[in-house]
C-alpha cells in the first residue's frame, strides 16, 4: 500500500516522536511504500488564505470553497499545498499521528485538513479521496479512565468531527483509532509496550474493518 | 464590561466581517470596552512550538506544559503570545466569531486556543480565568436543518469541544451560541436580519445564564 503519514508534534523526542518512528518501521517492514510529511519539519502554513491560490477565480472577494475548487480545476493550488494534495491524492492509507489537544487536533494539523481537503479534490462531485483507508494515531493528556466518563465521552465520541466529519464525509474509510493514554506518564516500560502494540495493530491493519456511523 | 472579539476569517468581506463589525458596533453602542484580535489581519501564528517560549526551562526537550507554566510564572512568552495573554486577563466577556469548518475550528483560532489558554494561566493551580463569560458566534456552510439529525448532531454538540472542553475546564460561563446558519446561501434581507438578532442578542447578553454541563 502507499502509506502517507502527516505528523504533528513539534519535539522530536517526544512520544509522537516515537510513535512516527514505529509507524515508518513497521510500515516498511511490512513492505509498504511509506510517505512522510512532518508539518513542523515543513514549518507547515496552518491558515488557510488568499496565499494558498497562485491564480483567483476572483480577485475582489475571497470566498474558499469557489476559489479551492477554482484551484482544483486549473492546477493553481500554491506549491506547498499542491504537494501534499499530490501525496494525499496517491495515498491509499493515511495516518494522523498526533496529541489530542483541547479534545481535537493540533492547529497546525487542523489547518492541514483545512487546506488539503479542498473543495474539488476532497469533496464534491468527481472528488478523489472514495475508498481511501484512514487511521488516528494518537497520545492524550488524561489517562484512558477519564475517557470513559458520559461527561467528556469516550475518544470516538471526541474524534467523531475527525472519523465522521472529514473522512466519512470524504467517502474514505475511517479505521479504528490507535490512542496512547496518559503518554506523558508513562515509563519506558508502558511506552515500549504502547510501541509493541502499535506494532502488532499496524501489522494486520489491512485486515480491519472500518468504523461506520449511523 | 471589558470585551475582547477574537475574530477568525480571510476576508473583511465575507459575513463573518460583517458579523464582527455588528458585535464591534453593538457593544460600543451598549457601553462596553470592546478590543478586536483580528487573527488573519495579525498573521497570527497558529502552530504552538518552540517559539513561544523566549526562555526555557529545558532547553534539549520540549514539554509544553512545563515551558507554558515557566513562562507563565517568568513572564517569557514570545511578544505575540504575551499581548493576547494580557488581553485574555483582562476581558470580562470574550467572543469567538469564525466560520465552523470541519465540525470545529478553524486552524487559526484553534491555534489561539493551543497557545494562549496555556496552563497555568488559563489553567491549573492558581489560573486566571475563571468567571470570565465566553460566547461563541459563528456561521455554519449547511442550513439550521443538517443540525437537527441524530447522525451530525446538534450546534451544541458539535462546539462541545469549545464550550466544555475549553470554556469550563477553565471555569469559565459558556453562553450559549449565536448561530447565522447557511450562512453563505442568505440574501442581503436575510443577512439584515441575522444581523438585527445578533445585535438583540448583545444587547441583554449580561443577562443570558451560562450553559450547564452535566
Amino acid at each position: 500500500m502507499k502509506v502517507l503519514i502527516v505528523y504533528a508534534h513539534p519535539e522530536p523526542a517526544s512520544f509522537n516522536g516515537a510513535m512516527k518512528d514505529q509507524i515508518i518501521e513497521t510500515m516498511t517492514r511490512e513492505g509498504h511504500d511509506v510517505t512522510l510529511s512532518d508539518l513542523y519539519a515543513m514549518n507547515w502554513q496552518a491558515a488557510t488564505g488568499p496565499d494558498d491560490f497562485t491564480f483567483r477565480a476572483n480577485r475582489e472577494v475571497l470566498r474558499l470553497q469557489t476559489e479551492q475548487a477554482h484551484a482544483w480545476r486549473t492546477r493553481s493550488f500554491a506549491p506547498d499545498l499542491a504537494m501534499e494534495i499530490d501525496r494525499l491524492d496517491a495515498a491509499e492509507l493515511v495516518i494522523f499521528q498526533f496529541p489530542l489537544w483541547w479534545w481535537s487536533l493540533p492547529a497546525i494539523l487542523k489547518g492541514y485538513v483545512d487546506r488539503v481537503f479542498a473543495y474539488g479534490f476532497a469533496y464534491g462531485q468527481g472528488a478523489s479521496l472514495a475508498g481511501k483507508k484512514a487511521l488516528c494515531c494518537l497520545t492524550t493528556g488524561g489517562p484512558a479512565a477519564s475517557f470513559e466518563s458520559d461527561k467528556r465521552g469516550t475518544i470516538l465520541t471526541l474524534l467523531r468531527p475527525v472519523h465522521q466529519g472529514v473522512f466519512d464525509f470524504c467517502n474514505m474509510q475511517a479505521l479504528p483509532p490507535f490512542v496512547a493514554y496518559g503518554a506523558a506518564r508513562l515509563d519506558d516500560p508502558q511506552r515500549r509496550e504502547v510501541l509493541i502494540n502499535l506494532d502488532h495493530y499496524l501489522s494486520q491493519i489491512q485486515e480491519v474493518p472500518a468504523l461506520t456511523f449511523d
